[in-house]
């Protein structure tokens, strides 16, 4: 008889979305136990993975309970409350990121003034609680100015582009939201610097990629960012990887980032594996779901190089012809380049919705975004 | 409320071991439902896959059970009966590779009379009953002479240099078992040729490895084959190309061969992912665990490209210093060279078992082969 299997470290991930589904191929490489607290068995990553207890994010009882059976705890999405976070590292349980970094992606309007304080660039911007606040600020600034919820947005929703004062009084009017806004850039292209950092302060950066958004959501991500001067990238990855040590981030820290004249801005921030990340599944040698893994494990951290001179991946978003029926046999139609690889979810499909996303490696990055959107558009029943 | 999921193909594996548990992140990725046919619910592919169904391939109730949920049914090992799979395909399951195919595998007499009777190039061997028959073998090939159990072997199991008219006379006294001899073959070194082909007959072949053997045991592939004449690696790849078409596999085939002064012999047949292409998923654009699921669906294979001059792949066995309980506990200094790309089983050790390999990809094969063995001994315990 063999001995038993050595035993393994449990890494509990609350939230089952496509983010966890995307973590469970690395965890099985590692040998690492994948337990996720979903909202129902038929999450994205619920779906591939054995070990899913449901339970509700928000309510502390059985956040304890699943945390409990951890070795570590680490996040699918930021909406964990913040008490219950302090609540569960208070009782011992180590929760990455931990109470100390979340509040800056749990509230913006904190992170901008941490930011501000640190003195890194971001764009003009105010916390409002009137319309004659926002009127004020598109006077100084110019119109239209952009206004964010302080919390709970997300691939666009939470933000609006106010053009008077008109406006703002029909916005600022909906009770229970805290609201800033900031300057409307005029940035030349998006860029989003991705970086990892462990418990015991080790650090990694992944090349500079640019994003490309379409109606806030991002729909195409070209790795590395073409043309992107070199001063630019070391500004980019050095403030990402800055950011990463005063927040106290550990895991994984993406900051998405206007390019401008002269320099970068900050726009958002995440700290979780994210979009603009997805390319290292094929593109790097350590994925950006292996390294959140090591990360929270205080495992070494693996190497970052792109494998590829481009490595371009596009969104398959639902809406247009993609029906509930037939996504799978447009499968064949997609795979025909054999070049593409083709990331599904298992999700259901609403208009606008990420339901998977597709990338391609290669040398020309014209051709290849070209054939990853070919794709995208024959799983979506649209004509090549 | 979203449109609920697509159907996805549920495609059925009968055997749980490691080739179904890195089958796993493929079908993930394609959004294809893997469903195993486990003998316990602890084997290395069922504790990262939820869909098990937990039965004996041996018994045709239990197979047919399984496959009538399934679009199609393909295997991690060739020890399912073969009446058992002629009857399910003639109940109208689809089962890849199928009954025309599998002989070959099973039975290495079949295949050795097969491939002699194709033209292809064989050691000299003939099928032998008793031991007078092994020692007028051994007369006019050679002492010693390599027997061989004609099913049931892997991994050195099942095979036997035999030195002496007494080594044969011992062995053949065992009953139950039928053997064959063959030329005790001088190769220069072992290669294997990996290719992939479907039903509506569409076939790709990936670069040419060079094996690395101890006592029986794969324990590293170099890919591709350093220095390998480039007429040597096409002879080979048209060979398995060729043996592909003629057996009418469906799925992945590799071919393991000799090279020896002035071409190539067949030395062993396996009709799923093998060993000799683990180095795919870091290595090639398109992994054999992925390029098996596209084949039995039908789909269009992938690229298969190596992505690096060299990658380098290195098995971990049990034995030596690989305690149960401490594996877990070394993983950090394995990856600690932030190239090493990891995979583990979830198997009890025991020695000489397969329990995981480790990757890594670069310029210097040389220098790969020492730091992947470098990650191997400390993964045992083992001094670096």
């Amino acid at each position: 008889m063999p001995n038993p299997p050595s035993r393994v470290p449990t890494v509990g991930m609350i939230g089952a979305g496509q983010l966890a589904r995307m973590t469970q191929p690395a965890a099985i490489a590692l040998g690492v136990g994948l337990r996720l607290l979903a909202e129902t068995t038929t999450d994205s990553a619920a779906l591939v993975t054995p070990d899913v207890v449901v339970g509700d994010y928000r309510n502390l009882d059985d956040l304890a309970g699943f945390t409990a059976g951890c070795d570590v705890v680490t996040f699918d999405h930021e909406h964990v409350p913040l008490e219950h976070v302090e609540t569960l590292v208070a009782s011992g349980a180590r929760v990455f990121p931990g109470p100390q970094a979340l509040p800056y992606v749990q509230d913006k309007i904190r992170m901008r003034e941490r930011l501000g304080a640190l003195g890194l660039p971001v764009p003009a911007w105010r916390s409002v609680e009137s319309a004659a606040e926002v009127a004020e600020f598109g006077e100084a600034y110019g119109w239209p100015v952009v206004a964010k919820a302080a919390s709970g947005g997300y691939d666009g929703k939470g933000v609006w582009v106010l053009r008077s004062l008109g406006e703002a009084t029909a916005l600022l009017g909906r009770g229970g939201v805290r609201f800033y806004v900031e300057q409307h850039v005029a940035f030349t292209r998006e860029l989003a610097a991705l970086v990892a950092r462990s418990p015991s302060g080790q650090s990694v950066a992944w090349p500079v990629v640019e994003t490309v958004q379409d109606d806030g959501i991002c729909v195409e991500v070209l790795a590395p960012a073409p043309s992107l001067a070199p001063e630019r990238a070391s500004e980019a990855t050095e403030l990402a990887l800055r950011i990463a040590g005063e927040f106290d981030v550990v895991g994984l820290l993406a900051v998405e980032l206007f390019e401008v004249e002269g320099g970068v801005l900050v726009n958002e921030l995440a700290m979780r594996p994210h979009n603009s990340g997805h390319w290292t599944i094929d593109g790097s040698v350590t994925s950006q779901f292996e390294q959140h893994l090591r990360a929270v494990l205080d495992w070494p951290l693996g190497d970052t190089r792109a494998r590829a001179p481009f490595t371009v991946m596009v969104n398959l978003l639902g809406g247009g012809g993609v029906g509930a029926s037939d996504l799978a046999s447009r499968i064949p139609d997609a795979l025909a380049d054999g070049d593409v690889r083709l990331h599904l979810y298992g999700k259901g499909v609403r208009p606008g919705r990420k339901i998977g996303h597709v990338t391609i490696s290669g040398d020309d990055v014209a051709d290849l975004r070209t054939r990853a959107c070919r794709a995208t558009d024959l799983l979506r029943g649209e004509p090549a």
